[in-house]
């Protein structure tokens, strides 16, 4: 059989080539740990801050705004629990990963609600901002439909809800964190653009090294530690720094933000193909999620009453490897909150398969894929 | 200038090429998410688990005690913050590493106290138990002095006070835990025979990756979550995992386990001859810590009044890699807490190097670098 054709781009990307010349030296000869005295370790410390410089540059920050961790949900983790008390109100997406999840579930949690083409307005966020609120956080798109969230005019809202809680003697600070490891490389990730506070990103999800993360805090932001110990990333993220992941994240974050603008093309261009193939031949096939505010790579769709598992196993053996939904709910036999954010029926929901296509994705590729797609659907949906 | 003589292997080993071999696969052709559903995501899922199971039975425990982490810090966070709440009493050694004391800090906190060789006897932990303490952590050995603690004699002595609290009715638990990461590949890491409940231990520290790192935890013991999200980890520690890293930790520990012997004694061997050069030619230099209870590669001398930084930089400039202690202390000038905890007085702490050996430390090596360090310490002394 030949290659596989892999679809799943929003799970996990293969490590770049030039991702992966840059990281080697640092597994060899440049091993030392950068925190020792002699000149070829003060060498390696200095690669590791221009690298955190670089960084820090990509996104419009500044070096010292870097904390680096051992990827995303590490990097959510420690905005939560750096700025909030236990006590504390806050406001998450209804479509947020389980990394957003997780942790916010130890707040008080209220969900900004989705709607049905799976964006959180602006005035869903109003509606459940109280004045104890501290922190919202939006993914800047979620991993399932890849719907591109309005962060820049969320922030206008909360910049609003800033001055007028000023206005009325109010202290309780508010804070706005986004989660754009799933958007990097598709979307302008300008911090100061973007109107946030706290970003998160992961070099997985961008041709990058696996467990290497940041989380990027704006200066005016104070921050508890998560993992103390040696004292590394100003303290807030101990542990002898993983300079061959830092180096190679930075070398892929840079080449995704390089390759934005045509790379994007290409891919979008091949996933409206996939998408007019799918619902030509299949018309009761619905595409979820906003049309217009997508990720390039992107294409969730359902099929009411289908079992979107068979299908996933089925292409597999013919040789197309694509998902139902996020891989670590996926796992666990869980619906997809997601789908039931935009109002998925249950039966709509468990017929619904994600294609996210990516660097390595060819015209062949989606040209086969397209119509093996459309004979799985069909054998499993006659069944 | 010929190659740098490293000896500095206490801070960061170079990756083994045994290592590499069998990590490279999975950041290219074995890149997927192992939660994902096709077949090839299970194949690496396989692959993870049977690195978790090598990595268990490495040290005679079973795949679901281990969880995996980044690094050594973190296990070292998990362990405490997973079985602690914030009034508990717990018992440290007095030559912890930073690691330990910095996550310890935000507990109730005693130091048993280390004689003047570094040892932590069990009568010394003895002295600082109360019948509140419900977490007594002291390494397997100090990076600094490399001194071997008496871990089973402190595991039969924790026996008997959970003994003796069960006779008085005394619920509150009492784990013990041990920070094996600078031990790993020099003493029987077997968790049985250690008599303990967790066990951290460091892929970076025996030719593995960098942070990469494991907890074992024996099944008897329950823990709460570190890092909540997609539920990775048995939901104690979220975020997708590190297939690479845990293969090739998996290999290094294999690697490190099997030649324990051989390489112990030729470690030994040139450390030993490494430390008669030293304090034949310096008569005034002395030996810290235990000499009989030391891991084969560590030597660490003090002479009064000497200022081992410049020591350090001027080996530097002659092509030896040596550290005055641990790098993450050395690097924010404080006094090392094991120098001190042996009674050194700050003199003598300021005036002391260390020499840590390892697995491509040549006899032509020692017998060079100990000719430098000779003069180079004379050098600084007569100044």
């Amino acid at each position: 059989m030949s290659t596989p054709i892999y679809l799943d781009y929003a799970a996990a990307t293969p490590l770049d080539e030039r991702v992966f010349v840059v990281m080697q030296p640092y597994f060899s000869e440049k091993f030392y740990n950068p925190s020792a005295a002699y000149a070829a370790a003060r060498d390696v410390r200095r690669d590791l801050d221009e690298a955190r410089h670089r960084l820090a540059t990509s996104i419009g920050g500044k070096r010292d705004e870097i904390v680096l961790t051992a990827g995303a949900t590490e990097s959510v983790n420690l905005a939560f629990r750096g700025i909030l008390e236990p006590d504390n109100h806050i406001v998450i997406g209804a479509t947020e990963h389980a990394a957003v999840r997780g942790v916010a579930a130890e707040y008080q949690v209220t969900y900004a609600k989705s709607d049905a083409k799976g964006i959180i307005s602006p005035e869903s966020v109003a509606a459940v901002l109280t004045d104890d609120t501290k922190l919202v956080s939006i993914a800047a798109a979620d991993s399932e439909l890849g719907v591109v969230q309005p962060l820049a005019k969320i922030a206008a809202l909360l910049g609003e809800v800033r001055r007028d809680r000023a206005k009325r003697g109010i202290n309780t600070p508010l804070y706005f964190h986004s989660d754009a490891s799933q958007a990097a490389g598709a979307i302008d990730l300008h911090v100061a653009r973007l109107g946030i506070d706290l970003l998160t990103l992961n070099a997985a999800k961008c041709y990058g090294p696996k467990q290497v993360g940041l989380l990027w805090v704006a200066s005016h932001v104070t921050l508890k530690p998560l993992i103390p110990g040696g004292g590394q990333e100003r303290g807030l993220r101990s542990g002898t720094e993983n300079v061959a992941g830092t180096i190679g994240f930075a070398r892929a974050l840079q080449c995704a933000i390089k390759d934005r603008h045509s790379e994007s093309n290409r891919v979008r261009r091949l996933r409206d193909q996939l998408q007019d193939t799918l619902v030509t031949a299949l018309p009761d096939l619905v595409v979820n999620g906003s049309q217009k505010k997508r990720l390039p790579g992107h294409l969730n769709v359902s099929l009411d009453g289908l079992d979107a598992e068979r299908v996933v196993f089925r292409l597999d053996n013919e040789g197309v490897q694509v998902a139902t939904g996020a891989a670590c709910a996926a796992n666990k036999g869980t619906r997809s909150n997601v789908l039931t954010a935009i109002g998925l029926s249950d039966s709509m929901a468990d017929g619904s398969l994600r294609f996210s296509l990516g660097r390595q994705t060819t015209d062949e590729d989606i040209e086969r894929a397209g119509n093996l797609i459309v004979d799985a659907i069909r054998h499993e949906a006659t069944l």
